[in-house]
C-alpha cells in the first residue's frame, strides 16, 4: 500500500517537485497526499496544483520562525485529514515544536544542505564555502527538538571546487538532496528503517 | 631543495611512521629532520630512533594540556636549530599557543580524523560513531589560535558502515589520514599553497 506523504513547505519547491515526479514515475512507492505552506506565495503551492495535488496555505499566525498553537493544530489536523503517513519538511522555514514532534514522532524527516552536524541553520552552503571545506553535502534526518540534530537516515558528499559560489555548490549538493530523499521516503515506505538508541540503522532497499 | 620537518608526537606515532616511510621512499620532497614529544614514553620516540631521525623529549613542565612556557621555548629553539620549514602534528596532545604559532604562522600542520568542523577535540571517531553519521573522514588545517579550527586545507572522506566499531572506523580514517597529511605537505614543498583571506587555495599536484 502506497505511502501518503505531507509535504511542508516555504519556498520554491525543488525537493517537492523532485517527489511528485518520483512518486508519479513510481521510483517511490508513495504519493504525495497534500502540501502545506506558511508562505501564500510559495512557488512550491503552484507546482503542487499544477500536479493535482491539494496545496494549502495556513497562516502560522506568528512573526517568528515557528510553528505552534491554534495554526500548529491547524496543520496537524489536515496531515491526518488526509491520512498522511509520513511528513516531509522541504524548505519548510519554521521550528516544529513538541505537540507536532509527539504527533509525528518517527514520521517527520528534513532534508539539510550540509555534512550535519556541520553548518546547521540557515544558509549551510554559504557556510560551508566561508569556512572553506573540502566536501560538503546533504543530510535526512528525523525531526526532533533539536534544530537540524535529530537522527540521521542517509547523507551524501560532493565535493567543493575552489572556484564554487554559493550557486554552483548549492545546485550540486540539490541533485544528492532528490536523490536521499526520496531514497530515504522509500526506505520508510519498505519498512527498512530501524530506531535503536536514538539512532537510525537502514536496511538496504534491495536486501 | 627537500623540505625539513619537524614532526611534534604524543604516542603512538602511525602518522610519523607513515611520514618516514613517505619520505624515505621520495614520495614526498621533505625528510623528517627532528622529532619532539612531551612524553617520554611515546612509542613515536622509538620510531623516530629506529629510522635515525634524532628524537627528542622535552619536558612540557605542566599538567595543563598546552604547551606553554620555557618548553615552549624550548620547542622553538629545538626546531629551529634543525633548520624546521615545516612544523606537523601528529598526535601532540598539547594546544600550541601565541608564541609558536606566531613563530611557525602558516608553516604548522595538523591532522584531525573527522571532516571538520564536525567532531572538534578528542575521540573524534567516537563522537561521529555516537552521533550516527553517515560519512566522517580527515582533516589536514594549518594551526591557529582556536583548536581545530584553523584553515583547511586538504579532506578525505569515508565511509561509516552501520556494524563500525571505533576500532574500524579509526582504521579506516588512518589510511586516509597518512594519504592526505603526505599530500598536504607535498604541496606545501611544490609551493602549491596560496593563502588568500585566511583560506587555503591549493593547486593540484601535477599542474
Amino acid at each position: 500500500m502506497s505511502l501518503n506523504l505531507g509535504v511542508l513547505v516555504s519556498g520554491r519547491g525543488t525537493n517537492l517537485q523532485s517527489l511528485i515526479d518520483k512518486s508519479t514515475s513510481g521510483e517511490i512507492d508513495a504519493k504525495v497526499a497534500v502540501v502545506l505552506s506558511d508562505n501564500p506565495d510559495a512557488y512550491a503551492l503552484k507546482r503542487a496544483r499544477k500536479a493535482g495535488i491539494p496545496a494549502i496555505y495556513i497562516d502560522p499566525c506568528t512573526t517568528k520562525p515557528v510553528l505552534v498553537g491554534e495554526a500548529e493544530v491547524e496543520y496537524m489536523k489536515v496531515l491526518n485529514e488526509y491520512k498522511v503517513d509520513l511528513v516531509c519538511l522541504a524548505g519548510f522555514m519554521r521550528i516544529i515544536k513538541e505537540n507536532f514532534l509527539n504527533e509525528f514522532k518517527w514520521r517527520l524527516m528534513n532534508i539539510h544542505p550540509a555534512l550535519l552536524p556541520s553548518f546547521k541553520g540557515l544558509h549551510a552552503q554559504k557556510q560551508a564555502l566561508e569556512y572553506g571545506v573540502r566536501f560538503s553535502g546533504a543530510t535526512v534526518h528525523f525531526v526532533t527538538g533539536h534544530v537540524d540534530g535529530g537522527p540521521i537516515i542517509l547523507q551524501a558528499v560532493v565535493p567543493v571546487y575552489k572556484d564554487d559560489t554559493e550557486e554552483t555548490l548549492s545546485e550540486r549538493i540539490l541533485a544528492e538532496e532528490h536523490r536521499i530523499y526520496a531514497e530515504a521516503i522509500e526506505l520508510f515506505a519498505k519498512g527498512k528503517i530501524e530506531i535503536r538508541d536514538n539512532r537510525v540503522i537502514t536496511g538496504g532497499l534491495d536486501e
